[in-house]
């Protein structure tokens, strides 16, 4: 029985210093989200085995989180508890079921990319940025409400991948579609052994489980999305054929628990 | 006459790329403020020529910006509009009159330090943290209301500098003191020509005109303040002798003007 | 069988995006290193199971890394090449062979913390920095010869927690101890389904494997070395009892193999 | 006579904390350097009043700088005397004599900034990258000699603006041209004043003195160099037209002097 503690590396004697914490994870961000189309045959490919795709229909979400544990501590020291995010979901199925999956994500803190790691999320460093409302008129804020305009970006390694606008015009009841709170995704831990470079120590599809889930006001409205090219990422492939619905709103969730679907190895 | 346009550095043909752009210049921020006391003999001697020391009264803030010109595009590339700064206020009198001055203040992103500097405003780049509130309960966010309870952080050159905690108590219908919204800063650009490195080229006592200001709901509280040592800096002799309250605010304004209150050269 | 490809997560059609390119990583660094004495019982309390403390002899390496996989294109890209690291090792003992072990490492880009998590290293994002030897004489560069001072230092989350000083003095034969070559690491994967955070998936003693490793010129000196309080870290714990030797040094070498010394589930 | 010290923002009872130090400012840096040629219709509207366009021949400049005052204490804490930057430089001639000027700057360090602020270098914050040589034969490091690769970035505000590329041939006795030591910049101040935004306080041709300049071996070779395009810069307009060589070398100087060529105001 290993002496040391934490959830993630690394392990201390306390269990003070793991990046990611022990869960629960309690969360709650700020989103901007583009509905669009992609191309069948493409976003086919970029399932995992066991996934198949469900539609043409992808999203794309700008998440502006903060994050604590039970404690709360890291609410008063935010480079802790902060952070900004892109997620880019396709429409699939599980056996029968309707789920999504992600096929890209970055994020601009590693304790998130380390709670993402052990989710199956592929998160890697980016830069997102996402205008914000502000409880006051100005020039400089929108507004929350018809007309109010919200842009968002993601730049990865010094190069812009991604821009999306969005222009508020009605009030909806609805969610983005596909979501990304139960999604499916692909966990992995790679083998560094040198005979095994391709057969990983652990490969699984999880689902998501998330509780206490809450949401504010949705706004929708029109939008507009640029994946922009890049010679290093295959998130071109990924290229909107065409754009739907823009999308605003805050939502709140807990998660601790993880659901595997699949065992590839 | 130049032929190049633009309102700084660089300027150019078409005066589109100028660091800081032509005001007027439209801001929103949500703010977490802490008053503390100094002591007045070190205060007095962080005074320009010019500025006596009004009393021992200081106050902190550290500003979530959001920043646009009247075209408003830099609301769409968020990386353009939004930045973090903390900023010290000391209590002055300049010709019998209360204003305030700023010994010291960080911020995140090159356009405001430009525009700033063109104010008097000191401006260095530092790394600011300010928690945040969201509209949905959530452990993961406190509540602007009673008991909610935010922090704030200042690091500069990967050393961190300031930190504050701010515990809502009671909606309130005043500012924190001394505010910086007409500010006296000293207006400074030194020449390197050798014989002149102590005869700047610019040195004026300048005063902070805003217009259409605005403030959304204040809230007032308990408050934690700590400035930490640091080998560099002179912050660190204006440590807090006590603590007062601390506030929670938005606030927007405009800028396109200043006054000169005294000429050095 | 999997149909997606990649090393590590996000796995794709075409195998390029994956955050951990496939073995073998080339890597080059100049490091800075300062040899420490830690408390015994403090630094015992540091190793997994399996491990036992041989000494109180602790070393610290800041290292200035390039790394390439066989294409090297990312030499021409270098943000997708450079990054920055500070290693601390322990000195242990595995089965009654002298090796070392790594508490904590802190790294300025995503892709080596992939890589190193499937190491077995527990990395972090910090910021480093590293004085610079040119050259040219220059009153703004250190020599690398006798009386050379370089600094280095180490920063997480806006706080400072190390600082290092050496100032070279003669050129020697040998390397700092312990060294992190052949280290062994915790490989760490853990399971975030409910009832098992605290069985993880893959939990090994691995030990490093690097080939085609050639040194430079070795310059050993006088050294300081600071490590800071900080409220969220155990660092602090591994605080030097006293400090010994400093070196700078540089060093090149192929990583894609590791050998598992033992299985903990 | 302010009673304040420091030779820029923030002045202090001290003078320790000025952005930029009191010079002399002791520099040495790594650099690699592409020249082209630019449309010259294009490049002379670039120009200020004063100075008339020399040729088509343009040079960018990336450097891995160190710098460093008197004291030198700077090399110790490298966060504050590193930087890396981007230069641009076009072929100028001022009263008959051969001059160079920079339409556009990139640095990643406010400290550089502000000095570079009193020079007239219109700087702005940029992110830069470049590729390193080491002392050793490794994969992961180009040699510096024939057949060495070194490739260089520039990103600003999460866009990639610039890419370059040199390809090692021949060691050469000639500097890149235009060159960047003797440059005349357009020191600028802007006036905030309601109806003097386009009245500047200070608005001068200055040019720039070094002394103690040397330079380490010069390496020269093919290059290739894309300018991105970008929405909001004017950088674009000075594609290269046609691509010429590339360098490689290292140089240190000193500044502490300034020469004004004109007064525009």
């Amino acid at each position: 029985m290993p002496n040391l503690k934490g959830f993630s590396l690394p392990q201390t004697p306390e269990g003070r210093s793991s990046l990611a914490p022990l869960p629960p994870w309690h969360y709650v961000a700020t989103c901007l989200a583009v509905e669009f189309e992609v191309d069948t045959g493409i976003a086919s490919s970029f399932l995992p085995e066991g996934l198949s795709l469900a539609s043409s229909r992808a999203a794309v979400y700008f998440a502006d989180w903060q994050a604590a544990t039970d404690s709360g501590n890291e609410l008063l020291d935010p480079v802790r508890s902060q952070y900004k995010e892109m997620i880019l979901m396709l429409s699939a199925s599980l056996d029968g079921e309707a789920v999504s999956y992600c096929p890209f994500i970055w994020v601009d803190q590693d304790i998130s990319l380390m709670r993402g790691f052990t989710q199956g999320w592929p998160k890697q460093i980016g830069s997102v940025w996402i205008t914000r409302a502000y409880d006051l008129p100005s020039k400089a804020s929108p507004v929350i409400g018809p007309g109010g305009q919200f842009g968002a970006t993601l730049a990865v390694k010094d190069r812009r991948f991604v821009e999306a606008t969005v222009t508020l015009k009605e009030q909806v009841q609805i969610l983005p579609s596909p979501g990304f709170a139960s999604a499916v995704n692909a966990r992995l831990f790679p083998d560094l052994c040198k005979s095994r470079h391709d057969k990983p120590l652990v490969h699984d599809l999880v689902q998501l489980r998330s509780r206490d889930v809450s949401f504010g006001n949705i706004w929708r409205g029109g939008a507009s999305l640029t994946i922009l090219d890049s010679p290093t990422s295959e998130l071109q492939l990924l290229k909107p054929t065409s754009v739907g619905s823009g999308y605003h709103f805050s939502f709140a969730l807990t998660v601790d628990d993880l659901v595997v679907r699949r065992r590839f190895v």
